[in-house]
């Protein structure tokens, strides 16, 4: 028997109402820092949150938050959300997924907050799910973990990417969207994981490893006492991120490990052509001490080096550009139409702007936050 | 005709008093943000300061202070100072130098402020005054420049470096260290002038080039939209110092070029190595994925990784033992006694050990703060 819920409900073929595709029902498999915060601010902004967790079980504290919970993962599923999200962490995945397989309502939406995206659908796509799945993942967190550590907050004015692939169905699209936009009060970009995962071990995965290997390089040094004592500002912000669990990120940099292992290498490349450069100017310096009258060309060197800094400078102009300008939640919005066959591509398009979706007007119309282009 | 007061009084056999060797009557040559908080500390604290400035005066406010003001660099001179302090940017102190050079009185001890040491010396020899010089380097500053900017505050609680060579005189090194400890009211370590260029590369030049590296990769992504937007935390702290003034951090690093050449030359090794580690594991993982049966070893390649994290453990220990400890302020200070032959040595170790120098008791006894060992 085929129990009707379990047929989707195909988009009309016009522009329609979201609330055709909104995410009333959300289970949320997973009771720690994230899981935990976003059943909060969920449940304060008056959805329905049903959630389980796997060891602890900080079910009294949840349930005075108003969150309901079950005592198993499967039972999440029957429920029949629309929404089942998975804030497990990322080596619990193919466990999680494989249990819920043969339970999963095919009404339910699948979708998870972990920080890498193409090893989950991967992981999703092998358990038989990934017609259901849409990857998501928001761009927030703390230094703590656990449910304790929990604060509906750490969603305020987040920023979240949704992640898709060509064959990611509108509708369900539409409903993580819901979640986010309506559910959670917050702002997401559209991307395919390779874009995601490239993105977050440019700007994360890989400073992560830069920091631990200055830590390294003045743990090592027998004049480590001298150079601590000397330390200012700079190496205090460059090594902070080093100072965090390292097997944490370890798993973390694992996950991604062929972006990061990009990076480094374009990263070492570029630090080893600055240093050929310093080389030549400090030879060509300590020449000039030796005969100060001998006019010495300082070479391409100084060209090289100065090309090295002005490479940097549309980062600099776009950090000062974003403190002048009109904070985010205020601008005015656009907005941007969709097509019933290239929403993913116009959506991506968007977000490679710097666009962000602020809320979707019907199914096929989104409001979007101008970019600051740079 | 010579003048008595251009011969040092030599010290005596036994330990004296360090009033023999202090400094009362200060000169500051440059009232930008470092010489005019200097300064103005110095007038706080008790003792008499006769400063000039190059280009704009800011003689009214200095006045007013209670600085006293001279029209060119050569009265500072004339007016036979216990020190002379260049707080002049690097680039100026050749011309300074050759300009005091024919109107120093013997009895004046030079000193500087610069961020360079090995440099400063080289150019003091030039110009006829090595014997004269003890280099200094306060660990002070802020983003900004010039009097205006200027507060005594900077030096609350500073550490400076003080580098000596071989021929440095005790006498002058008294001097310039009573400045400093009962002047100032700071604390300070001896080093000689490789190893505070060596140090000072490690922790601050150099880690401003990595960050306008990053920096620059960020600006160079097509997809620096996507990433700009989902940087957080991180990404803000590793890239901080690169938002400052490109060309005073080039010419900073242009001032120490060969240290920094060669921790670049090591970072970018490290760097590629863990690069290396992570493009195997990417391997055994997509290989792993492809036949998830097979028993692949994940060989040598986790194990590196594990040590690479591994080594920066002693920095995160330090980190941790610094916020738990007594304050140095408050820490019990510890006895150390100098040699007429071995003070410059028994300084510098002291240094390597963490030591830091409070005050001198007697001239051949100093009181250092203990070292956090690591």
């Amino acid at each position: 028997m085929v129990d009707p819920l379990d047929q989707m409900h195909p988009l009309p073929g016009m522009a329609a109402s979201p609330i055709l595709t909104s995410a009333h029902k959300i289970a949320i498999a997973g009771l720690g820092l994230i899981g935990g915060s976003l059943a909060r601010r969920l449940v304060q902004r008056g959805r329905f949150v049903v959630a389980w967790n796997h060891t602890d079980k900080p079910y009294e504290a949840a349930q005075a938050a108003g969150i309901h919970t079950v005592d198993s993962l499967e039972e999440l599923a029957l429920g029949k959300p629309d929404v089942l999200v998975l804030a497990t962490p990322l080596k619990a995945m193919p466990d999680m997924l494989s249990r819920l397989a043969p339970v999963l309502p095919k009404v339910t939406t699948l979708t998870d907050v972990g920080s890498v995206k193409g090893q989950v659908r991967a992981q999703a796509t092998q358990a038989g799910l990934a017609g259901q799945y849409v990857g998501a993942h928001p761009m927030t967190g703390s230094e703590f973990s656990g449910y304790a550590a929990s604060d509906p907050d750490l969603f305020e004015d987040a920023l979240w990417a949704l992640c898709v692939d060509e064959q990611t169905d509108m509708s369900r699209f539409l409903t993580v969207a819901d979640m986010v936009t309506q559910g959670v009060g917050d702002r997401f970009i559209c991307l395919d994981d390779a874009t995601h995962d490239r993105s977050a071990a440019l700007i994360s995965h890989m400073p992560h490893v830069v920091a631990t290997a200055l830590a390294g390089m003045l743990s090592a040094s027998p004049e480590r006492q001298v150079a601590a004592a000397l330390a200012a500002g700079s190496w205090r912000d460059m090594t902070r991120v080093a100072l965090t669990d390292p097997q944490r990120t370890e798993a973390m940099v694992l996950e991604d490990a062929a972006n990061v292992a990009s990076d480094l290498r374009q990263l070492s490349s570029t630090l080893s052509q600055v240093a050929g450069h310093l080389e030549e100017v400090s030879l060509v310096n300590s020449t000039a001490q030796a005969s100060p009258s001998a006019e010495i060309p300082p070479g391409k060197a100084l060209g090289q080096l100065r090309e090295f800094f002005a490479a940097a400078q549309p980062f600099r102009n776009y950090k000062a550009a974003q403190q002048s300008q009109v904070p985010r939640q205020q601008a005015a919005v656009v907005n941007l139409q969709l097509s019933d066959e290239g929403w993913r591509d116009e959506l991506k398009a968007s977000a490679l702007q710097g666009q962000q979706v602020v809320r979707f007007l019907t199914t096929h119309q989104a409001q979007v936050s101008p970019a600051l282009s740079w």
